[in-house]
């Protein structure tokens, strides 16, 4: 059954099309489109990245573009970032990687600039404003909200692991946040750099889908990452992966050099799972 | 003096741009620039920025955009917001109300975006990811950050209320703001809906900018908020108001209702501040 069979004509729930696609390409790797322009072989974004996306569009389970590196751009960067989301394959989850947070009424109009004027299939959010916050954004029943919970750089540590009432902030948001998931729509961003961090949130969290960056570059131990990360079928983690993949080679022969490096980390993670299961 | 000789051909640093404006201004009133299509009496946006700031200009020590609002719009948000800022009069200091949170190499394309690319005087920032997502920020020692400490919604208690150490979490981040402002360009966003926070926030604080949403639409107390707000001088603290100035009238009049309001407001919040001292 292609997978494209699945969304004809009607609204897919993020898990599904996630499912659907991770199944359909044998694969937890999910890219991030960060184009920097300091790093990138061409000098044109929307070439590089159409080249990065038909490279490895049978690979990934997902692409994640960050909107840091399109604001970066200038104004014309946001159009940038709608063309490439245009050129993913429409069987393709995308995840909008914005970390945004803001009280209800300012929540709403990112929410809706996120899901209705870019048409990300997911997005991810921050907790520390609290529920006020993530509600619009879970409202979009058929979209994805990834809450910040655990991530993936040492300044993790100056909050997220502070202790209330016993417990590390960062393990009160995964609970917060499985509380928050009437409509089944909300997952959790961990950090691959702390295995032991994620295990913890994946056992209070056995369900939801977990984002995953900090390997390859920030130097994430991957066969700890998946083993902790994956749901108990082997599924619902999201490996995160931008600069080992997108930099791979910086030389006329970077796609192919990309979907070399993105076919070797989709075979490794497919290893350890095979071993964590 | 006028105040735009202050800042003639060389970087001004916000704190000082802040209190020139303020004094010249004598007010402490920032004007959120949240255009709502849903609220607003013209359809034009930028037109109705304009008139906006063309009404105000000499009543505000601020603006305030919140880009959500601009997001929302589309890719053609960016260019209005862009647009916005360069109407602002030169020594009125602009305030990019963004609250971005994330790792040390995305933060740093986020604050090239909002100081480099939008030319922001200062900007807003989420604390949850720790001290290398607010350095890049930072870094840029003429503009101000604003962390996010106790906001001003409902889900401020979700997180930020939580006691790690016997202290709430919200005072954490004051101290460890106070601790990163090495540049003496921090600054933190607390709520008027919360003025025994914002006491304690200001006691902690004792020298630092103040950023003050939550009067008007969301019911914070003026008198409070101005009290606890203001350092020892009376100043330092940004009391900002949206849409009970923006949307005072839904006519035709509505340039010269929101000056009339925002004449009301800095002149109460004048009042409360001479009490105060």
């Amino acid at each position: 059954m292609p997978v494209s069979w699945y969304y004809s004509g009607r609204a897919v729930r993020f898990t599904d099309k996630l499912l659907s696609a991770s199944r359909q390409n044998r694969s937890l790797l999910c890219i991030g489109l960060d184009p920097d322009p300091e790093l990138m072989p061409v000098a044109d974004v929307l070439e590089f990245n159409k080249s990065i996306i038909e490279a490895t569009g049978d690979l990934v389970c997902a692409y994640k573009p960050n909107l840091a590196f399109y604001e970066a751009l200038g104004t014309g960067g946001p159009g940038i970032l709608e063309q490439t989301i245009k050129h993913i394959p429409g069987d393709i989850p995308v995840i909008g990687d914005a970390k945004r947070g803001d009280i209800g009424n300012t929540a709403k109009a990112y929410a809706k600039a996120l899901f209705s004027v870019y048409g990300f299939d997911a997005a991810t959010v921050s907790p520390y404003l609290g529920a006020d916050s993530v509600e619009p954004f879970t409202d979009y029943r058929d979209k994805g909200v990834f809450i910040l919970c655990r991530t993936s750089n040492p300044g993790a540590r100056d909050f997220q692991d502070l202790r209330t009432d016993g417990l590390p902030l960062y393990e009160v948001v995964a609970q917060r946040a499985a509380e928050w998931n009437a409509h089944d729509n909300v997952g959790l961003v961990v950090g691959a750099t702390y295995p032991e961090q994620l295990g913890r949130v994946r056992s209070i969290c056995p369900d939801m889908c977990l984002l995953i960056p900090g390997i390859g570059a920030q130097g994430g131990d991957l066969p700890a990452a998946v083993g902790y990360g994956v749901d108990a079928r082997g599924e619902k983690a999201i490996i995160n992966v931008s600069r080992q993949v997108l930099y791979a080679s910086r030389g006329k022969d970077y796609a192919s050099t990309a979907r070399k490096a993105a076919e070797r980390i989709r075979d490794q993670i497919n290893d350890c799972r095979e071993r964590a299961l």
